[in-house]
């Protein structure tokens, strides 16, 4: 065997202990988040049968040119798991009868697509998925948006440094019916909202107008409430947004290009985005899709979720100086005058083990200076100095190796000073 | 599109809130127990380069055999992550340069292997895996094992319920220099010794017989003393389980028969049994593994660690009735007499959630007796009911869903009693 560094894979992230801080960061207080408005924690596997996506919306192309998918031995098509909501929804589809509804759910899990990788785009990411199960009522879309919000306040983020921007799938349903579009002028013009943020508003007019011929304007028959079911689909996206506001959510506006590219989506739609100049991009998003749990054969289960990203997450409170510096989750390193020590260190450490503490204990050959070093550079915040004083007194020199004062302490302070 | 429930794939496991709160039982007390040691946490991408196992032992039919490997349309050949040692051998060989030694490292992460699917054998599972870099003296690998005793400790466990079963490669290759033996022999009888718990004494010695020949016997080379080599690693070996026994670990035992499977073992190697009849087998092991991080070009840093897994690990629990009851995380649902204290109770909630508690509000059109009825299905432990008088008078009624004691408290009554 020769000797030969490997490189991971492309596309992929390694996690030393300070990145996986910053990730555990992220997914701490997401989860906390989540918890808080009684979301608890489910999982599933990173691999699924391709079914799962083709039978979905997802075309075979696409399992192909944007997934992990292969064959196993068993010649059945397996894919890495590019999104959460087929997953979730297959598993509440198969025991819809036993579960009591809502259901409020949340994971935090990898996901797998084969992209070119580039700056926010890899290949191995994780999300959050929050998504409540079993509840029709702008009820479960307003705690979404709540819950959207404080997704993003949490990490220390002010009103200013985002803003929600909110759609309606069912207003724009209404809008085509009643602009009598076809299935085709419908996909072209949708794909042309989801573009309206990103061109000028005179070739928006051209492109609507190439497309729509001399249909009506889906987007003027909205503002002029030109039909009962886009009345009420507007009362309800505006009713929305209202009770957001008297929660204090303030940075939410309706936004009539948030349209999101799933064709699961039913109702209210939104995307978070950052409003610094350098980051001016959609975060993340969610919606209203009630139709996909029964396709999974669960009887109908209406849900409404968001998924937000580790990558535009991290991104985000790197923009806005959110990300807190790194400290060990070490309490404590016990430095030790000599290898005779090690025993009486090793006991020293289990009784502040045993009393909630981090404790590492020095096993290398070094100095005490070169060990204060070391364990400084491993950002462990006190060092303990251990000799045959130090055990023979129990009064034990502890350092915080940030101020450098120094305390000679009894275990029981310790315990007190750190716990 | 048709409604049709899809299976997950075959070996692996969903993980619904209830399954999902034991395998985070298990993923935070082995979290807790390394840290308290000065572990620090790491994580890496489930995907590798295969070229990372197949120049370090694995063979390419293993590879074919037994994991989940594929190309990618950059004809790159990926495998699934089998096992974490390569992996992580990679990231410290990488920044070995920068980093101090020792390194403690602790991941939780999942694994592939293409098994046929039976009891504890699954194709998606996770494992602890926890390491200290850098040092090459008995003291690392006393605190290993201290490690791997309060892994299973700490959940509850008792001495009797298992067995820490100790040897050294170490040990055995200078029996087997001192023997003379030829690679095919040291194979074959190494093989023979992984297998003698399994196998009766008068087989053992009868296929030991066959290997060795006119050779001789390496236990009794060892029992003997028969080299200065022999003699130091008996020493070192018989040092480690003195020092164990030291600091408490009483169930650790010197056991020929461990092995261990993989090449790369170099020094200590161990496995946890559990000693109850029903699940009579090695829960894991660990062992030293000193010349690995080396061959992936990062110079010599010597190693040793433990990986438990999850599949065995609550197995064991099982077995010894050591599973926690779930409850959820949720700590109180309010309940609404009717859907205009849906204003109110979002905004209870909001107070209560600031002060950390984690709160639910119903959002679905049900009395308030089958308000509680559903609190109770989700294991939610306290029930706030919400109606115009408590709004008024702000005293809201918090029910123990488990004594069925009710008390009218205000909000910061309900912060103290369960904060």
């Amino acid at each position: 065997m020769t000797n030969k560094q490997i490189d991971r894979y492309k596309g992929v992230r390694d996690f030393y202990p300070e990145d996986k801080f910053i990730q555990d960061y992220i997914f701490e207080t997401w989860a906390a988040t989540c918890e808080s408005y009684g979301y608890v924690k489910y999982g599933s596997s990173v691999m699924e049968l391709s079914e799962l996506y083709l039978s979905k919306g997802y075309s075979e192309e696409i399992l192909k040119e944007e997934t992990y998918t292969f064959e196993d031995r068993g010649e059945r098509s397996v894919t890495l798991r590019p999104d959460m909501t087929p997953s979730v929804s297959r598993m509440i589809a198969a025991k819809a009868k036993e579960l009591s509804f809502p259901q409020r759910w949340y994971s935090i899990e990898s996901f797998y697509r084969y992209e070119r990788p580039q700056k926010g785009r890899l290949r191995e990411f994780w999300q959050l998925n929050a998504d409540i199960f079993g509840i029709s009522s702008t009820e479960a879309d307003i705690e979404i948006l709540q819950l959207a919000y404080d997704l993003v306040k949490n990490f220390g983020a002010s009103d200013d440094m985002f803003t929600i921007r909110i759609f309606s799938r069912k207003l724009l349903d209404a809008a085509y019916e009643e602009a009598n579009l076809s299935q085709e002028q419908i996909k072209e013009y949708t794909s042309l909202l989801d573009k309206k943020a990103k061109i000028s508003e005179g070739e928006f007019v051209e492109l609507s107008d190439k497309i729509l011929g001399d249909a009506p304007n889906p987007l003027s028959l909205i503002a002029e409430s030109a039909s009962e079911k886009i009345k009420e689909a507007k009362q309800e996206l505006e009713g929305v947004v209202e009770a957001a506001k008297k929660l204090g959510i303030e940075n939410a506006v309706i936004d009539d290009s948030i349209v999101r590219g799933f064709a699961y989506y039913t109702g209210i739609v939104f995307e978070i985005f950052d409003t610094s100049g350098e980051n001016n991009r959609s975060l993340y998003g969610g919606g209203r899709y009630d139709k996909l749990v029964e396709q999974y054969g669960g009887g109908p289960v209406p849900a409404i979720g968001i998924a937000p990203g580790d990558v535009p997450a991290q991104d985000f409170l790197e923009t806005h100086n959110l990300i807190p510096e790194y400290v060990s989750s070490t309490d404590i390193f016990i430095a030790t005058t000599g290898s005779d020590m090690t025993g009486p260190a090793n006991a020293l450490a289990k009784d502040l083990r045993d009393s909630g503490l981090n404790v590492s204990v020095n096993v290398a050959e070094r100095k005490v200076g070169d060990q204060m070093k070391y364990a400084d550079k491993l950002s462990i915040p006190f060092v303990l100095t251990l000799g045959e004083d130090e055990v023979s007194s129990k009064k034990y020199p502890l350092k915080n190796l940030e101020s450098g004062e120094e305390k000679k302490l009894d275990i029981e302070e310790i315990i007190e000073h750190l716990g």
